[in-house]
Order: C-alpha cells, then structure tokens, then sequence
C-alpha cells in the first residue's frame, strides 16, 4: 500500500445539442461517427426549462451545440442551462457551439445608454461554466475579445466562395457590399476570388447629376458585371434586395447573393425571391424550415466544418487550418 | 485654485420596467409618486431584444422590475439586457426587482446531473451588473443564498392572511399543505392566523381501512372546518385542485386557496373555478389576463408592499419591517 | 530535437485529512486499499495551525476529509488551511469531503440581518482553493447551490432505512418528521421503506379538547404502530426526545429514531437514553466518543459510501447511482 | 449618545497625471479651473517605476490622464501603478483617462495563437483598480465592450470635422478613407459634412484598361474635387501619403488629411509633408514634440472636450450630448 | 411628477465588535464618542456561532473590531460570520479591525507544500465582504499586499517608544533585535529613539575562543548599557527571555523589553516575569487576562490610535499622519 | 457507434521566450534536449508589441522565460502579451518563469498613497493567464503570497555558496548584510557555509569613540576575516561598494561580493570594479551585456536550476528538492 491510486489518463468527447436545430447537431455527430449525448429537455408551461444529461458526463470533454433561431432567448436560455447542468455534472471542459452568435449586432454602443449585449451573452456563457465559445463568422472579430478564454471563429467565406467559383465566370465578377460597413469583408471575397475589383451601395449624391437629392447609389464600377452580393446575415432581406435592385439599375448583368446566416425574418423569403437575384446562397447555421425556402434558394452545410474543428480541439490539434489562412 | 473639485452627494431613485407586466410597475411608481424611466425597448424579428434607455441615469439608484410570465427566458433576458444598459451608462447601484424569482423550483439537485438553475440565475444577475435582488415570497429562502450580495426577500403572508381573516371564522379554520413540502410554510400562516391547527395531503395507505391501496389522504383533522390551502404558487393548479377535492372527501366544511403566485398555466383557470374552493386568492407578482380570471378569483396588489420596500432600500432604512418580524 | 516534450498522462489520488476524526479517514482508506498523505499538523499555543503535507502532492486529485464536531470552526479552519497548501504545493483537483456540511443549519435569512453561514462556508472552500465539495444529507438540498462547481450530495437514507428493515415489522411503521420543516424528508424514508403513512409533531391546538390551550400535539395517526422518528441531525436531542414523549402519549407502540449526524452536544447521550426510545441509528459522520455512547445507540459506518464516491470521482464514474435514484 | 455617527456627503475630484504628455493634462485642468494632483514618480535605473501621490486622495473622484506614445509600455505600467496607488490609498472611484487607446489595433485574432492585446488592456485597467475607462475615438467600437464596466467613448469627429468645414468648399468635397475598413467612418464624416459623396482607395484591377495587373485604384468618383482623406490615426503615414498619390492620379483637385491620433512614427513628418496634402489636421490625444511637426500640419486641442466629459462624468450628467448624437 | 426622486446623502458610522475582547471595542467607543453596534452573538453548543445586528445598518459605514486571541479561528469564524451579516443587510463599506492579524507569521512558504495562511486569511476577509483591513504592526509589511483593496497598518512604534523614553537615559540605549528577523525593524526603533546603536541576538561561534561550538551570541554591543529588546509580538516568551539571558551575560546593565502584541501563551507570564528584565511593556491589541499579567508588566492602550485612524477613513481623511512618517 | 469519443491524455511541454534574454532561454531548452517555440514578435514603432506562437499550442504545458532588465516593462508587457496569445490558443496550462521578479521591491506600502507594484504584477500575470509563477530569490518570501496560486521559489543560495567554497578559508569567513534588511538572509549563508559568524552594516554611533557622530558602523567582528558579502541584487553597487569599504575600514582581510541578480544600472561595473572587492560572484538571472562585465566578475549560470525545475514542474515532481531544503 502507499499514500497515491494512479488511474490511466483517457479523454472523453461529448456532443450534447439543444432542441433549436437537431438536424445540425445530428449531421456533425454523423461527421464525427459518433452519437449525440441524450437530453432529457423539456419546458413548463410558463417557461421554464428543465434539462438532463441522460447518461454520465464525469471527466468529459463536452461540446453543447445550438442555435439561435427565434426565439432565440429561449435557445439560449436552454444552452445556458445544459452548460450549468454538465458544470455540475462534472464535465472537465465545455465548449460552447453557437454558429450564430446570439447579439452579434449589439457590439458596441451605438449611442450612449445602449447596452453591449454581445459582451453580455460571452459573460453569460462564461458565468454558466463555458471554458470556450465556437461559432462562425461573427458579426465582428472583435467579439472573440469579449470572451475570457479561447475562441474558435470559424470562417465559411471558403466554403461559400468554392461554390460561387462553380457558378460564375469569375473574370467578370464585382464584389459588392451592401452597405459602408462591409467594405472589407468584401475585400476578403475578392482575394478568395482571385482579386476581383470591389464596390458598395451608399445614401449619397449623384455627381453625375447636378443638385440631385441624396439617394441610394453604387460606388464602383458594376455595368455588365456579374456582382456577388456579400454579406454575413440577411435578417428580413430588404437592405440587400434593395442592393440588387440599385445594382440592375446600375447596369449589372446579373446578381448572386452570398451569406453565411440566414435569419430570415418575415418577410425575406418573398423579398429575396422577388428581388431579381439570379441565387442566394446561405449556410444551415440556422434552420431553414420549408416556409422559407424558395426556388433560388441554396443552402450548404456547415457540418463538415463544425465536426472538423470539434475534432481539432478535442484532440488538441491546430484549428487555424480551418481559417484558411484568414483568421 | 487647489487640487480638488468638491460637489454635493445627491441621490437619485430611477425605476425602470420591463414589458412584461407594466401595470405593475406603474402602479409602484405611483406609490412613490415619481415616474417611470423611459425605456426604448423592442424586439427584432428572430428574438433579439434591443433596450435603451430615454435619458441619463449616471449615478443614479436604478430599480429594474420584471415579472417573469411566460415566455420567462425572453422577460429574463430583457431584464439582463436593461441591467448591461444601466451598468454601462453608469448607474451608481442596480437592484433587480423580481417578484416571481425565475426558476426557483429549480433550485437543487433532484437527480445527478441536474441543473440548479436558480443558481443560474442569480450569478446571470450577478453578472449583467445587478448589485441586489429584491424577490416575494421565494420558493424557498435558501435561495437568497445564491446570490453574492443583499437579498430583500419580501413576504406576501400578511397581506394575504390579513384578508384570509375578513372572510373566515379564523376559529374554525385548519392551515393545510398541499403536499409534504410545504408544511412549515403552512405552519407561519397558522401563527399568523393565531395558532390555528394544520394538515396536509399525502399519498400514502388509509391506515383506518385493512389493505387499502396507497392513495391521496389527508393526515390532520379537517372534517367540518374551514381549510385555508395554500402553497407559494399555482401552476396549473392540477396539485391543488386534487388537493381541495381530498379535503371535501374527508368531510372540510370549505375550502379557500391562497397563494402569492399566480403562474395559472392552462388550464389552471377552468381547473380552479372548477375545483370546489370557495375562493381563491392570489396577488399580481404576474400579470392575470382577462382570460385566466373566473369568479372566485380575488386578486391583491403586490405594488404598496414592493414600493415601501423600494423607499427603504433607497433611504437605507430597514426592510425588516416589511417581513413583519417574520423573514 | 523537437520544440515540445511530451509525457504520458496519469492521475494520481491522494488523500488527506484533519485532525477532526481520523478513525472515519483511515477508514475510508482502508476502503480504497491505499494510505493517508503523510501530514504534519499542530496547533500554536494561540490557536494558529500549522499544515505540511509530508510528500510530494504535485498534479495529484486530492481529497481532504474533515469531520466538523466542536470545536468546529477550529477544523475548519485546519480543513481550509490544508487545502491552500495543496493548492499551493500544485495538486491539480482539490475535493472538499465534509460529510456533515459546517453551519448547515444558517442557510437562509430566518430573519433580517442574518448572516447566511452556510454560503460564506461554500465561498470559503472556493477561496482556499476546493474545486469541489462532498457531502453527506445536507440539511437542505439548497445548500449545493451554494457552490459554485460540483457537489457530490451522498444520501445515507437507503444505509439507514435498510437497517431499521430488519428491526421492525414494515407493515405497522409510521415515519414521523420531529417538526414540519422535515416532512418531506419523511415522505421520502416513507417511500423507501415501502409506502408507509405519515404523521409530524406540531404546537397546535387539540380539537378534540375544545377550548384547549396550544401544545404540542401529533398530526397523523400513530396508535398502536411502531415509529420511525426520522431527522438529518442530532444535536442536544431537546426536540426529538419531546417527540417520542408525544409521540408515545399518542398511544405509539415503540419509536426508534434514525438520524444521519450525530452532533450530540450535551446532554444528548442522557436526553436519548432516557427518551424511551427502543433504538437510536446513527452514521459515523461525526466521531462519537465513548462518554457519549449508551445502550440504546446504533452506529452505521459511512465510509464505505464516501469512498465509492471517491473512487467514481476519481475514475470520472457516475456518482448518481451512489444517490440510489432519488439524490 | 447612539451607536451612529453621520457625517455629510461631499464628492471631490481629482485629476492625476503620468509623465507622457502632461501639457495635455495641465490643459484639462485649466479648463476645469482646478490644479493637477501633485505626484511623486520617477524611474530606477533598470526601468522600475516608482509613484506616490503627493496628498490624500482618500474618498475622491480621481481621474489619471496618460497618453500612450512610444515608449508605450513605460507610460502604460506608470498609469497601472497611479491606479494601483489610488486604489490602496482609498480612492471612491477611479476612471482611466487614455485619449489614445493602447494597442486598439490589436483588437481581434486575426490569425490563429495571436494575442487579442486591446482585451488584455482593458483587463490590466480593471485589475490595476480602475472602475471605468474615457477614451476618444477608439480604433473600434467594439472595444468599449472588452472593458466590463461603463466606457465613455468621446468622438472627435465634430471637432475636426467644424474646423474642415471652415477651410473648404463642402458641396466640392468627396469623403475618402485611405482603404476598406474605414469606409464606415467616412460615411460618419460624410454625413456630419451634409451628406458628401464617398471613395476609397483600393487594390484591384483596373476595369477601364485590359488585361491590367492588380494596382492601388480609386473606387467612387473625385476627380476635379476636394478629398478629404479621413482615418483615426496616422503612424508611419506611408498608407495614407499613397493614397493621396492615387486620389491625384485619379485626378482630385486637392487633398486634404484629417485623423485623431498623431503616432507620427518616423519618417511620418517627412512623408506628409511631401504628400502633396494641402493640410494635415490632427488632435493632441498624443504629444507631438516639435521635430515632428511641420508647415502643413494643424493640431487641434482635445483637452475642452475631455474637460467636458470629466465633468459631466463627475456630477453624474450625461455624456451622450458630447457624442454628438453619434457615440 | 418626473422620472426620478432624489434624496440628500448622509454617511453614518457603526462599529461592531465580536466577543473576543469586547473592552477594546469599547474603549474605542469612548474614544469616538458613540456607543457599540448592538449584536446577538452566541454559540450552538457543537461550536457553530450564530450572529445578527439589533439594529438595521443597511447603508452605513461598518467598522468590525475583533482581537484573535485563543481560541483564534474561533474569533475569526465569528468575525467573518459578523462581515456576511452586515453585507446581506447592505452594509455600505465594511473595514475588518483586527490590532493582531490572524496567522501573520504563515506569510510565506518557508518549506516547500506549506500553506501561506496570511494570504489566505487575507482572501476570506474578501470573500466574506470586507472592502478594507485595518491592523497594528502587521508582522511583515508585505501583508498587506495580500489582500486586495486598501489595508490601513497602523504602528505601535511611536507609542511604544514615546513611553520608552520617560523610562530610560536613551544616550546610553542599544536597541536589540532578538533575532535576525528583525534587524530592520529594531533599525526603526533606533531612529525613533534618536541613532542608537544597534545589536541583534544570534547563534554562531564565539570568534574570541578558538575551536569553540556554535552559541547563541550577542553581535553588537552592549555591555555596559541599557538595552531595549523589540518584537512585534511575544507568544511563549522563551526566546526573548534567552535573548535577555545572553545579553545580561554580555554584560549588559539593564533589559526593557518592548512588543506590540502580547500573545501571552502559556508560561509567557512566568518566563517573563523571571527573565531578569527590569520592564516589559506591550499593548493591549490582545486581551491580557489578570492571570498573565505580573509585576514587570505595563501595558499601553491602542484604543486612541485605531479610534482615530477610524475617524479618519470615515471621513476620508489621510491616514498616514498616523503612521508618524514612517508607514 | 456509442456516444462517446476517446482518446489517449498525452501532456506536451512548450519553452516560450520573450526577446529580453534569449541566451538564458536557449540554454534552458539545450538542458531540456528541445527547442524553443518559435514565436514573432516584433515592434510598432509606437511602442506596440506584436506576438504570434509560429506553431500550435493547444493542449501544451507552455512556460513562458522572460527576463527583466531596463526596459524593464517592456519585457513585461511583452512576456504579458505573450500568455494572452497562449491561453487564446488554449495552451493547456501556462507557466510565467520570471527569474528577477519585476518590481520585487515595490512589496508594500513603506509610506501612505504608495502603490504595492509587486502584488499589482502578479495579478497582472494572473490576468493575462498564467496558471502559475516561477521565480529565483524573491526579494522577500512573502511575494509568494502576492500570487493566487502556486509559486515556485527558487534559491541561487547554493549555487554561490557551492562556488564560494571552493575560492575562501571557510573556517576564517564572516557572513555579512550590507544593511539591516538582509540579517535574515545572510544566516542561511552561514549555515550553508557550516555556521560561520554574522556581521551587518549599519549607520549609527560608534561606541568607542565618545561623542562621535552617526556614521556608518559594522556591527558584528569582521578583523582579519575574509567577508562574504551577500545580498539579492545589485544595481547601482553603491550601497555594496560602501560596505566593503566600511569591512576594510574595520579590518577585514579580503572582502567577496555574492549577488543573485546583476541588475547593473550605471555605473555599477565601475563601482564594483574599483570597490576593493576581491571578487563578485552573479548569477546570470539578467543578461549582462559585454560592457558591463569587469575583471573580478564571476557569473554562474542559473539554467541548469531552471531547467531541472520546469522538468519536475512538468513531471509533477517535487521542486522541494531544488530548495535544498530550505525553501
């Protein structure tokens, strides 16, 4: 007998998904070959929650997935509770999967007595027991600051832009923005495409015409060009439809819109379907049901490059591969 | 000239509300005879909660009342995101003002792996910037424990029994718990009442007939008297009605409910009127609608007590009184 | 040569205890076939301790055992003491074993202005350094929430319950709380040992004496019926041993009491040798020394359970099985 | 006698500044018609800073003004230090006045293992003592959210924007930013000009010649007009004195350079004095010692509007108005 | 009617002792011309302590005197217990008085795994809510870096030594450090006491008798002269009486000894008494019950110096006058 | 398939340097058979500094060498930025080696308002993410304490010693502090030197010479004896150079100088060089630049002691070892 027991080091991986889009938590456990952890999970009829792991987390290294669709503070809430409930439980390190950071738009205040909700939300996440957050093009980089503790933020401009190359003759593509603040993203796009020439859609005067009152207007040279309208999310579509229209005006030949959260709010279905766009490609960080799905629409799957950096982390290998160079 | 600035201290009392019950909040303000902070408060399409507050509170001794009815998570997450506002445009001091404290019945380990969610909830205050909570009658007093600061826990009984007292034969009334966790609670209202007897619903064999299966029964003498049931909150009111129809079973003259809570899940409206009570009292730390009152509802305002308790706080008096020498 | 080194990982258990009650540590070592750390310990003739472990605990997955009789806050501090220094001499996992949780009892406001001891307890084991906690039958469940990180809440009802089996006839047993803040505890021994009734003792008014001033009277029928007079605790025996005294004035057969801790401050040892009580069934939580032991007592060893505990901790088990379905 | 003593309440401010650019701060103090904190502080020889307050500051309102020009590290620690000082000598409330944020351009991971420095100082202020942070014109909003606590966040645009509008013709000028991630800001500037057209320089092919290679092109029109070049800070001026080469090449009429922060790292006095810019506008948010200064430059003072602001922050106003209605 | 209420500030102070050495608490009292926090303080007879206000002090400025004789962690548990009361009755500022600060000789790792009990004495005034500590010759002045947030260290010296000098011709004193450890303090003495030599007591080989064994040996000198012996505090008293025996036998005339803290275990009274030195002269941060004291013995009272140093940081007065320019 | 993924724990260790003293960080590496990480850092010209980890970290247990010489915060903010990178590349476990401590004798509040620059560093070492501290001869001990968490504390005391054996008479050595701080310090030499005498330098009167003046005296008998003068550091040699010409004043036959850290502010070599000192023993904790080196300069190499302590650090080993028993 001595004063020490020695048990062999083994690391368990534990996928546990909340109920706002089951389907993406079950493609990437089929990613990984592995089964996501049960849940018991159900909601009282004022609101609560009540979450529990159906089986043994000790020791584990846990990955809770969700999105954040609408009603996005019940999702959360739901996450929140599920990270506490392993914290609880024992799980050795958790890491948060939110593809769609929740309040990515309040970074920052925009007029003084406005809060940071976004910097709320990584506190809050950190404050239920998250070691780490994962998510996908954040509205900014910035908010990787807002977490005391690692971020992976992964990038889908590849994924989106490889299918783009498939589509367009890429000699004769425009990178737009759709408004002043997504300039460099679309600089970003235009690498990815092999530098191609930029251009924006701003509220401004016409010099071409004298004393014309301000209005929309394309900064950039866009006539006869096939433009790929970027952005990260389109919430009920109108801004960027009304980008595509300014766009044919302008003289573009034709409009592709690329981005990666398709929040689709009432009614973007309908404005982007009717907006003149040739094609809407967007991720599954968020479920699209039927409703909301139309005949130009494409969606790819965000999966592969979830499960891939899931992986990387829990085998403790580079995820910077998956930034492709550009996080 | 010197190397000090001196200004006189002068301090400012601000009530903010959420959206979730404002009548409530109005009602305290005019209890204290001041208005309520003007608050831009509305939600994006996919559940995002944009909070902004109409003019300065710098140093000032903000209030943010709540009512937390379904759907709680997004009224929870308004109430957070108003506490981030009012933190990062100075407020001097932030107490939370949460009459139904969410998640309290989640407030320990039932089974491995369970979440204690009212934990949760304290540290999510704790961390949006709240520096006290002010709550009615919690589900159980440990939880001001879960907070890391003052908690001002405000106790419903005497405006409740006070009233019990105007409609009963306080002599021939029994105190009865609806099941075995509310027995002591049960016990504080017969003091309050003046020492009347007690009883309570239990599952369990009827030791007066042979071999009888386990059934509901009720242990303490109730045949011929007036019970007062009472319990914290009614959710769907499916506990309780059981309850008033074992104690008619059992020979109760009558029956009146009285609760501080009014969750009123369905169908807790039709269930109550149904149930056989001769009345059933409870106070607006929620809002009632219109479609959840029925006849023998009588609704007292919560709003005088939560305002004297927001003077003393503001005033650095002692809330002790409010508890009635009880809390 | 290479830019990193790697080593194979293996844990290493260790544990350590205070000077409280080490018959119950050795015990528990003895269970896990391994030693005790080595520790010097001493006290300043003003009260100081001294704490050293007396080998290398680097890395390691330490739990310090602790049992908390008077003088208490003396061992809690040589408890708190010996987990700084672990923290400091580099152990990698820090678990508090307290098998009966100090100031239990002070987990609320009772009234305004009081401390809540039993959460300062819990942010004083964070302080020094625990990562988390092991408890037997806290006098709450609550109090887990009082810890922020894991607490392994073992139940000694199924250790006790399965003993009083072979001491009476199931079918005549009442299970009677002393007071009514412990009737939900009785509802659960009830259920153990197969759905036996329910009755408590209160100060109420007798109302088959009309008239009759407040006493203390028995709620529930116990005639002719063998009781099991049910607590967490037993601390002078003041109350309990009042109760067996109703209880048998009531008419019981015969009433064995079965508690998890036992305090006993003086005179409990006379209190409950005299109290008529055929049986008093205690746990080992608390060393019970010779002058406090008398004919009528029961003492079950508890360490078997808390080091299956230990072990599944230790081995990232399932502690919930420990719990027997109902923690 | 009573077991209270009162005392009256009465705030005193104190401005406190480090060695970096004390004219700045003797100018806020003018401004506020009071004198700077006297304080001892000087260096060790092997860069050890040492710093003691000359008088009690026990209970006051102090601010520490620094600026962050190179040595930036040494004038960062000697800030930490004065919070730490203030902090252990009693200060009410501390706010950290750094007109220049340090290592604001640091402020994401814009690679995989990069350090997010912008967080890491705001982190550093907390833990040195500071309560709140007053800076101007940060690199991005987003930082105001890194720092957990209220950031006043003054803009300078106003500022510099009423002193443009007196030097040019406002209906002739085009907004340019210098290349993608400003155009945002320009559009901030535009507007406060009444809604001037935009341009930013960037690389890409020329779509007007064939077959052309990537060069640095104009995006939006500016021939035959006044540019105003605008960008928060200039360090070497290698970028921005490129982009005035192009806006000429593409045929601006002139080219006017407005920015907040003057770094001015060499050779940046050379280089823009040889732009070919009519005038180069900055603030003194940062010393510009006289070798650095030359014909075209105009400097104009930060310390009014900072003056505002610690004043307002001091009496509990708002802060919002010296945001012009932007921040 | 408008959206805020104001109400005037007014600071007030309280002072609360726990039980160790209430005379102290009073005497202090006197010298503030207030009276004592009325407290309900007793304990459970298995060692728990029960604490609560009799008063409300919600927004009052609190001031905790305890002294930390033996039993000591009692007195600290009782202590802390009063801080966790007085801050969930929303105490404003808590300061933690304790003359002799508990464990202060643990304050540093001397052997490798030892705790730093110091610090950790530190961090549980922390977290129990104390914002500020104020304490008498702490035993190095590195202490109060242990604890974060303001530490007020008051010194015995001025008092110690004012008295010294009425009792001796300081011209022919040699202050004497009783061992190594305090050289630098006895260097402070000196000063006080007008440049007196120094000299510290040692064990090391007589260079003056060849081949001799290692001793104890005065270095410096002092035959011939009055020698005043210092410490911050006596605990048994052994090593100070041997520090007189080897002086006398090195020819010394005449021994004052003089401490801060008279920790007095036993047989401190006896060695003391019997030591042969003329006077011992000490404070009264400890209790000194009749049965320590003897004939030699003068104790000085603290009361005045830590009842101005309260008035002081009541009124945000500076402190270090109190420190006579030394501290 | 199960829903459970596994892996093998494998520890992996990371020697990162900064760019103060790459040499010491090399030479550690070498005695660890691996290679430095490669890591870019580089300078804005504004003082910024800029890191990136050239390779992947996660999961590493990464020591991060620094040294601290002038600039000395700038190596601090550099070794700062640093940890942040690695803990946001989620290294596994970070280790701050910091052989000089920075700010080592800025330990507590010598006068009121003065700041404790040593705590300040090690919380800020504990905010940018270091886990854990190792340092060489701390100026005091109790900087130990300052670190919430463990600290390794090294000691050169044998090292020097080891080497002053074999160049000096042991039986013939007088150990001295050159001032009244280092008593303590110079009795572990001696016993390290096997018990030799004890002499410290010190202003005061001279006892053979009636009348006289203060002036600087040795107390202790050094005549005819070789002195070891030892102390933690020096920096600008005057306070040592004074000493051994008070030693040789007092007739002391040869006098070494024995220094862990060679701080060497100017004119230090000089100083030391002319000093009369036989020889002066270093170790090379700083990097000492050619010009600062002189004839009687010995420096040791403090690499090996590093080396051996990350290697145990890493193993979990014990590093009590490396204290020689004295730590």
């Amino acid at each position: 007998m001595s004063s020490e027991i020695t048990a062999q080091g083994e690391k368990k991986l534990v996928l546990a998904t909340g109920r706002a889009h089951p389907e993406l938590a079950e493609e990437i456990a089929r990613c990984l070959d592995t089964d996501l952890l049960p849940l018991a999970a159900y909601d009282f009829a004022n609101g609560e929650i009540y979450v529990r792991p159906g089986e043994s987390v000790r020791g584990t290294d846990a990955f809770v997935i969700q999105a954040h669709p609408a009603p996005m503070n019940n999702w959360l809430m739901e996450q929140l509770i599920t990270v506490d409930a392993l914290k609880r439980a024992s799980a050795k390190r958790i890491t948060v999967v939110s593809p769609f950071y929740p309040y990515a738009r309040q970074d920052k205040k925009g007029r003084g007595r406005e809060p940071i909700s976004a910097r709320l939300i990584a506190d809050l996440y950190k404050t239920a027991g998250a070691d780490r957050i994962m998510s996908v093009d954040l509205h900014t980089s910035q908010i990787q600051g807002f977490f005391d503790g690692p971020v992976d933020h992964l990038m889908a401009i590849p994924l989106l832009a490889d299918y783009i190359r498939t589509r367009v003759d890429v000699s004769n593509v425009t990178v737009v923005s759709p408004d002043t603040g997504r300039v460099r993203v679309a600089e970003q796009w235009a690498e990815r495409l092999g530098g191609s020439p930029l251009a924006f859609v701003h509220k401004s005067r016409d010099l071409t015409v004298p004393n014309q009152a301000v209005s929309k207007q394309v900064v950039g040279q866009v006539q006869g060009r096939t433009c790929v309208l970027i952005d990260d999310m389109i919430d009920t579509g109108g801004t960027i439809a009304g980008a595509v229209r300014v766009l044919k005006e302008a003289g573009a030949k034709d409009v592709i819109i690329a981005a990666t959260h398709a929040v689709f709010s009432d009614p973007a279905a309908r404005t982007l379907a009717e907006s003149g766009a040739r094609e809407v490609v967007v991720t599954n960080t968020l479920p699209i049901p039927a409703a909301k799905r139309f005949e130009q629409l494409t969606v790819l799957s965000i999966a592969p490059l979830i499960a891939r950096a899931i992986k990387e982390v829990f085998e403790d290998g580079s995820v910077t591969s998956l930034f492709d160079g550009k996080a």
